[in-house]
């Protein structure tokens, strides 16, 4: 698709220098962009691009003063980064939008019930009962088990799998290879030292606007929900256990491990390859930094901590510099045994 | 499904109080249940929705002693909460036993031998020489490379991954995602400072009464086997490498990786995002802590660590107590050094 | 495929002694072989296997000078190890040229491009405009989607997922389950407390003879390209977010995670569970032991870093060692203000 210099000036509501006719059919970043290319300047540093750069089109800041002559059609916006972002989503928007029909080969079930301008992906498989939204898209390989439900707007990449019962909102994005709705671990030891399977029978709830990444693994509840709340962020490769929920706008980097039944608070963010145990409480506004071990409740709001185990952010890093340290602080001790030594020998010598 | 209290009764071997013909269709929480589903009460401090609950049938402890009188019908059981997990258990059997045949499309070579009563679900790839022990059910998008063999009664989830002669024994679990069988990470360096790939040519063994989670990776072994013994339970994301080996019922918590060709005991318990390093053995009854990175072996039987490098875990518990008290005690250094300092001052001025 | 002695020493110029015309069918373990199969002797200290070895033929070291007679063909090599390599990656080879074609059912754009000898996995879907080179095999439900591009002799495995525009070169392996191309994890703090999804509108760009392992994610660029350099060898459950660049020849162990737009540089070796953060580079011939949490840019080439945080490698190893003794050292602290306690009463009392 081609793009005039005036109609995205439209879209993003910015006036344009030069001429409006120029187009382009492809993004690129300023310093690589070439013919028929649109870009962007927003950091300061990258100015000298903008007399060098191939680009077609570019977006820049109304406050930018040239200092040179600039070979590109320019617009003018009040935030140049942000009127990028816009403008990309409105056209990801438009490229998912137009996807819509069922590809052959897939797999539908009668029961299901599909809404308008839903597209589902070749060798997907849709269960029986399950209730698409309107506009909702699955793309290939993706699995949904009897009775999921999709909400409306919501998109699922290549190859995800939802087991049966599970519930995702609306607005909801959810990347390759995720798997919602698989048995919770939990296994009664027996007498004579064998395990019996706890049957998992409840299921997960994703509730509205929420993202999750690639490969990410969140179990079903044991009965109950596991529950992803509210705009929740969750990054690739994140274990999340049964019975856990995840609060409001929380935000959790790869790698992260939620154990069984722990409840995060509200806009809590957590770093890559944490750690967090079971049957738990974070409050709202947490933070907890990436490899953290945390192994109890944190009960204060808006705390930091970090390090395995977790403890308070500051008196941490305090006690990591002095780690650092050690053979330093063992010299010191082992000088002051010599001198307090001396001194005793001294005495007695007295 | 429909099932009266007097059916759930037998079952369960246990006794009715109040109508026998009240019927269910679906179990809950006991705090959430509505007509027409189950709930149990085993823990004594929910006892107060007994009295409040919608459920309509409820399973109970033989001993307790009601406060008040109780809408629903009551099933009186020694163990509540296990004679429901018993339920539940034989409910989830019934549902997958009655999954049986060949969805179409799906993708059977005509040397594979299919067992009685197996389900293959669509778009599952079976290959050649591949052999399917009765009861066994493949679900959707599973991929069965050549000559792969698995046991009676086992169950992959969607999108496993078996490649190619890879053995699963019987009763076994592996849920979506998780892929048997990749490479084995083997490169040998060459004078010129490249890699060259060292062949995996050996396999994946899982023994019988296994149960592994969504998304790990099991490495085939360069030679020979990588082997998951009996009853051996792994949860999701794990990383088991070539020629690793895990003990009969040994239990793994999520994220948790062990590199190449080392041998875990049989009853070793390890908690989540623990590494082991390669070419170590795990004695039998070992207990491996959350996070831990255990770099030697552990030779003595029943041995608990933890930490990165993993030590002695109470020997640990007192250095981790000590290091959060580190700017105290280098503090109570410094208070020493200035004494002495005062002291040996003094004995000069004497 | 059966293989007489005469024939394998061809194909590693080696010299046979015994009979030529001894066949094998297989590999196997020295210890473990038996008739019908091909094994190796590299380590002297399997010597004794060699005389009770049940394997037809034996590749060794043309130095090794037998003790007793042996029942099998041996073949002497320079290098016994490196020449059963070298007949094993030929034999892998062959088998895999030999899936030529396009499996049904499956989806093939029409748009898409597809080289010579090339092999199309049943449940496959290529999208529009895809090319792949000559002698590509792409397993059963691989997904690429649209203008992605397959350099020569590339394998994917069962269940590799590339996202639209991504690049890989020739000579790549990617094992089953891996994601390529996920959108990046960015979001824009809204001033009312929300998110808004920054797009990911790059790509991700994997050179030649680079191998990716099981089931990891690796990231779109926000704009540009997340880039995996020639040779690169990634191993399992990895997590590489957008615009990270990993330099040549780099190998990373499972399960470690670099965060966004940080350079690897070339030949760096990283352990198991590392954690890189975001925005650093890493020197070239850099290595970071497993499970170290790199907070820091590391600037200097060829040093060793470990410890979360990480430091170097020799120090933290004395602080550790140290940090296992703390509560010694806590002792021998309280023993010195005991006696400076003594010597400042006494000194008081004089």
């Amino acid at each position: 698709m081609e793009f005039s210099a005036s109609q995205i000036a439209l879209i993003i509501k910015g006036s344009v220098e030069g001429n409006p006719n120029a187009t382009v059919n492809s993004f690129n970043k300023i310093e690589e962009a070439v013919a028929g290319q649109l870009a962007f300047l927003a950091n300061p540093k990258y100015e000298d691009y903008l007399y060098s750069t191939g680009a077609s089109v570019i977006i820049i800041n109304e406050a930018l003063e040239l200092r040179e002559p600039v070979a590109a059609t320019l617009i003018r916006v009040p935030d140049a980064y942000s009127a990028f972002a816009t403008l990309l989503q409105a056209y990801e928007q438009i490229m998912e939008q137009k996807m819509v029909g069922i590809q052959e080969p897939s797999f539908v079930a009668k029961s299901a019930s599909i809404g308008e301008n839903v597209f589902v992906g070749a060798f997907t498989y849709i269960g029986e009962n399950v209730k698409l939204g309107k506009n909702v898209k699955v793309h290939p390989h993706c699995f949904l088990g009897n009775n999921v439900v999709i909400g409306d707007n919501s998109i699922l990449h290549p190859g995800v799998k939802i087991y049966h019962d599970c519930v995702v909102g609306k607005k909801v994005i959810i990347h390759a290879g995720t798997v919602l709705g698989g048995d919770g671990f939990g296994f009664a030891p027996q007498p004579d030292g064998t395990y019996k399977k706890v049957p998992q029978i409840g299921n997960v709830l994703v509730e509205d606007e929420v993202e999750i990444g690639s490969n990410c693994t969140i179990d079903r509840a044991t009965m109950g929900s596991t529950i992803i709340h509210h705009g929740a962020k969750l990054d690739n490769l994140i274990q999340i256990a049964h019975n856990v929920e995840i609060g409001t706008y929380t935000v959790i980097a790869a790698q992260t491990g939620i154990s069984g039944s722990t409840k995060i608070g509200n806009r809590v963010m957590i770093g890559g390859q944490a750690g967090i145990v079971g049957h738990i409480t974070i409050a709202d506004g947490s933070r907890i930094n990436a490899q953290s071990g945390v192994s109890k409740s944190m009960k204060q709001p808006n705390s930091v901590v970090t390090g395995s185990p977790a403890f308070d952010y500051t008196s941490t890093l305090r006690s990591q510099a002095i780690f650092r340290n050690l053979p330093d602080l063992e010299k010191r001790i082992a000088e002051l045994e010599l001198l307090i030594k001396q001194l005793m020998t001294e005495k007695e010598s007295i």
